[in-house]
């Protein structure tokens, strides 16, 4: 990767040949004026190439727009002073790479052996002298394969029976889930062993992501996601609870992820020429209401108190009872469920990162409407779910948005200007603000002074981008000659205080969570950030707005869709399958609100970063550093 | 009962007083002229009553129409000289009351145990202190019930779970298959172990026989039946199989097999107030053929070389699967198969008899189209089919016809007229001969010497009913003025032939199939006979062919429909369930056609009784007798 060089502050960072100069600026945490969000259209973002190759559009007053500039070597580039701003105090380098990190867990802990076995067995063709059933056959060989005593057979296998075996003169290969006494599940004409595939799905309440799996070499074929078509029914869980409660409402909510996913079997499948047919195994993680959604069971008491799933742990089932495209062999799973708000989602993640099986005093946090967070060790699990809202979704937030194309994701603002630089996502014209940009956002107009600790605007700025709106005081971070919708986009003192909410339910959940279990927030060993919010959240921003511990940088690791890399390992090995189970039922769930001390905490959160500074060290630091 | 006591023969035979003299007449040996088959018709029955009550319509030359008249009290009875003819010699009273026998074993051996368990369980409602799961609050508490640490659950109980236990206030009664693990079968709200009921059902080739059976009691609450509506496609099951091979052949039998069954559940159902998805377990028994219709499984290997069924042992089939009405829990069970042509039926029936569990050799026998035999006791068993034909069903015989209104079920032939007197089943015209008619027929005109040992009729026999057709040489039964087809119903010497050829086939299986295992026929010590057939075969005269082997008397047992009772004992009792696949993994199958010796035995049987006379010493005495 090119090496980019920016003077006067001489910072190197490495990006891509496919990356803006603005966006390693951004990395660089130098500031650089741009309001159009990178779509090339402002021209407020002029620096020079002072050394090294690149490929961008020359300005005709000298220099270049750093939102369409590509390094095509090491470069040197020279910001102007009107643009410069150096943040370097905001950053540091420990963002973790957490796939990495991830990946190299997996395979440390994942030997491949599904719980789904495929056994070929070369069978002695019938004779007048050896004339048993088909099935004894079969089941005869098996029990000397496996050493068992006891099978128990699919009854709809046999309907094909016949025909497989005999396709390939009794040579077969005989599909099986291995438990006690094994089930077997299937049969295939001929030595199939090495035709071997899962679906591994996380079921997200806004997003479903499926991976296929060869469960021979574990590698993943092919990955693919798509919204979650229940959104049209309800943007969040409860008001989905809400809709299926009407005539036909669960009908439909199960009917249309079922569809969803088995459209995205047949995606896979198609793409690695395979028959859907031959899959072995879906394996799936969804929270406790996605996972009732998908098994079609009655959401309503979820809601109700007291709060009780239908079930935490599902039997397996028949993939096609559901009507996924699948083989009579094909069984699905789900990763098990703790209680309505913490899923299996969670489960999956934290058998994912491994935190169950070591040491250290891991805090684990998916950060979304509904935020879980899990704490401990291989000792002990305790969890517990927070009604955040959607507001790091981006929802109750006026200009708020999806992360979409044209969503606001990463904000800096000139402090004696108060200009902005802004990028969107696909470098297209700002529609929005997305989580990542309101995070940042927040992060930024409270570090630089232009907000209080309690979220107001600073009175006595003399800037066009402070005014009074009509809802009260804001921040006009993109004025709608720039805008894509024709409107300002504005950040508002009530978006504000809704963003210190959200992110005082999540720092006091973790406060009570851990008091529940008699420790403290500074006794964390560990930090894990999952869920695709995590991925793009700016470590550092998001402790300076309280919404993370300020522990030290290095003990935080990122590793973003820990609910499908669950549900992958959960398909690749039987061993991991067990562990579910056990870390779900090892997993003992808090009600925070029922804790005695939780309004208390929450409300001394609703400060940024916190009220009491003496819990963000680094934070009150960098506060007094600025001054 | 009244007694009615016959002159001058002077014999006394109790009759119910809803069956007429003619009827008593038969019992009790002795031959009144009758060629109308008790239709009232001929008029050539007269009796004379000289004591007691009757009901009847008094001829006006004087005395009764037999065929007509009832006995209202205990009666004395003359018959004139020229009707009467003493058969005594040929009727031992030895006859069993197969039921009664048979029931009380079943009592002995069947203590009411089902398979499928209820359990009442008063589960604690949730609350936020304790808010699990429903499902694991109903696992948690049969864990504990059962004693297991482990249940298997039927995922589709989660459906409805939750208003299940809301609907009585989380009192509730689970259903569950009893094994290891325990399966989860299904939930019903409050307690309802006291409506727990079975469906018994033997699968036959013809006829479809169902009983509702209340597992709490162990009573049959209703008991019904039906033709298989297979039949219309084919008579036997060779012609079955030969059916399914056509496109969408296999389905329409499978599909016919469970609407009738459907039907009948839902008649049994209807009559005793009980909802079908009520139904706890479908126990089935059928022969291998019927069981592969049953669930739809290829039987065009059952008829190829090395015949070879798909599976003789079944795994537990969710009824609601094929179609069948119940509820989510219903499971179904079919009797375990021995080979292609020993089913489920002779299992079932093996396993009803207790022959299995007990000391003295027993030879069980059911006679059909597909004659079983099974010989053994409680240390081994060995069974075979013989292809009898379906000469004792009325198949291939010119006038034979199932045993339905109208046929002839029992004959005997004046000596010196050579009159016959035959009475018809329903007391209606005849129409043809059933198997039990034939026999009789066959046996009459061999003992009164009408024909020789090797089924010829006697050519120096002056009567107009032994003629020479055009087919070869009759026996004119009935002639065409009383018959109800308006033709002569005749006996010809090809279907005396078809008729030795099938005894010839089952006493030669006996004789190959005890060879096999090292005994001869002299040494069993028990003759049980299964099925419809034998319930109605008398049986001297089924000795006097040859048809069954010449044993002490009170050595034979008539059992009935032995597949049902089976197939009631495994839905009342886990143990004979067990047993079951115990007595189905016993039975070692003998290919009769392969034994070395199994032409000549039959080579030699065909001869009435048999060429060796010596084998059937008692009927050896008789021939003697009669000179």
């Amino acid at each position: 990767m090119p090496k980019v060089t920016f003077l006067p502050a001489n910072i190197t960072v490495e990006i891509p040949e496919t990356e803006t100069i603005i966006r390693a600026a951004m990395k660089a945490g130098l500031h650089i004026n741009a309001s159009c969000g990178g779509a090339g259209v402002c021209g407020k973002c002029r620096v020079f190439v002072e050394g090294g190759e690149v490929e961008g559009e020359p300005l005709p007053e000298g220099g270049y727009k750093a939102c369409t500039l590509y390094p095509k070597s090491d470069v040197t580039i020279r910001i102007p002073v009107e643009s410069e701003v150096d943040r370097r105090a905001l950053l540091r380098p420990v963002k973790k790479v957490a796939s990495a990190w991830l990946e190299a867990r997996e395979a440390a802990q994942v030997s491949i052996d599904p719980a789904i076995k495929k056994i070929y067995l070369k069978l002695e063709p019938p004779s007048l002298e050896n004339n048993m059933p088909d099935l004894s056959r079969l089941e005869t060989a098996l029990l000397q394969n496996l050493g068992v005593e006891r099978l128990e057979v699919n009854w709809r296998l046999l309907r094909n029976l016949p025909y497989r075996l005999r396709e390939k003169n009794f040579e077969t290969t005989a599909i099986l889930f291995e438990e006690t006494p094994p089930k077997l599940l299937g049969v295939e004409a001929g030595n199939t062993t090495k035709r071997h595939f899962a679906l591994a799905v996380d079921i997200g309440t806004t997003t479903i992501c499926a991976q296929l799996v060869d469960l021979v070499s574990g590698k993943i074929l092919g990955e693919t996601s798509d919204y979650n078509p229940q959104i049209s029914y309800g943007e969040d869980v409860i008001s989905r609870i809400e809709f299926a409660r009407k005539k036909d409402g669960l009908k439909i909510l199960h009917e249309k992820v079922i569809e969803c996913l088995g459209k995205l079997a047949q995606e896979l499948c198609q793409q690695n020429n395979i028959n859907p047919e031959e899959l072995s195994h879906y394996s799936l993680a969804g929270n406790t209401v996605m996972s009732h959604f998908l098994l079609f069971l009655e959401p309503r008491f979820l809601r109700e108190s007291p709060y009780v799933p239908v079930a935490s742990r599902f039997p397996l089932v028949p993939a096609k009872d559901l009507g996924l495209p699948a083989g009579e062999q094909t069984i699905l799973t789900l990763a098990p469920c703790v209680a309505s708000y913490v899923g299996g989602d969670i489960t999956a993640g934290v058998v994912a990162t491994g935190m169950a099986k070591e040491d250290p005093l891991t805090l684990f946090i998916d950060i979304g409407t509904n935020g879980e967070i899990v704490v401990g060790n291989k000792d002990f699990l305790a969890c517990a779910a927070c009604s955040a809202g959607p507001a790091f979704e981006g929802g109750g937030i006026k200009h708020g948005m999806r992360a979409t194309i044209g969503a606001i994701e990463a904000v800096s603002i000139d402090p004696q200007t108060l200009e902005p630089m802004i990028l969107t996502i696909g470098n297209k014209k700002p529609k929005g603000i997305c989580g990542s940009g309101i995070i940042s956002l927040l992060a930024t107009l409270f570090i630089e002074g232009i907000i209080d600790q309690s979220g107001k605007f600073r009175r006595d700025l003399n800037s066009p981008r402070i005014r009074e709106g009509r809802e009260g005081w804001e921040y006009v971070l993109v004025w709608k000659e720039e805008s894509a919708t024709g409107e300002d986009i504005v950040f508002t003192e009530a978006d504000i205080d809704n963003l210190i909410r959200a992110k005082g339910a999540m720092f006091s959940g973790y406060q009570t969570l851990l008091e529940s279990v008699g420790l403290d927030i500074t006794m964390v060993e560990r930090v894990i950030l999952a869920g695709n919010f995590g991925s793009f959240l700016d470590l550092e921003q998001a402790i300076i707005i309280g919404l993370l511990p300020d522990l030290p940088r290095e003990n935080f690791y990122f590793v973003g869709n820990s609910s499908l890399m669950g549900a992958r390992m959960a398909a690749l090995s039987k061993e991991v399958l067990a562990e579910m189970e056990r870390v779900a039922q090892m997993m003992t769930h808090f009600e925070l609100s029922a804790h005695p001390g939780y309004m208390d905490y929450y409300v001394s959160a609703l400060f940024l970063p916190h009220t009491n500074l003496d819990l963000f060290p680094t934070v009150k630091e960098l506060l007094q550093q600025i001054g």
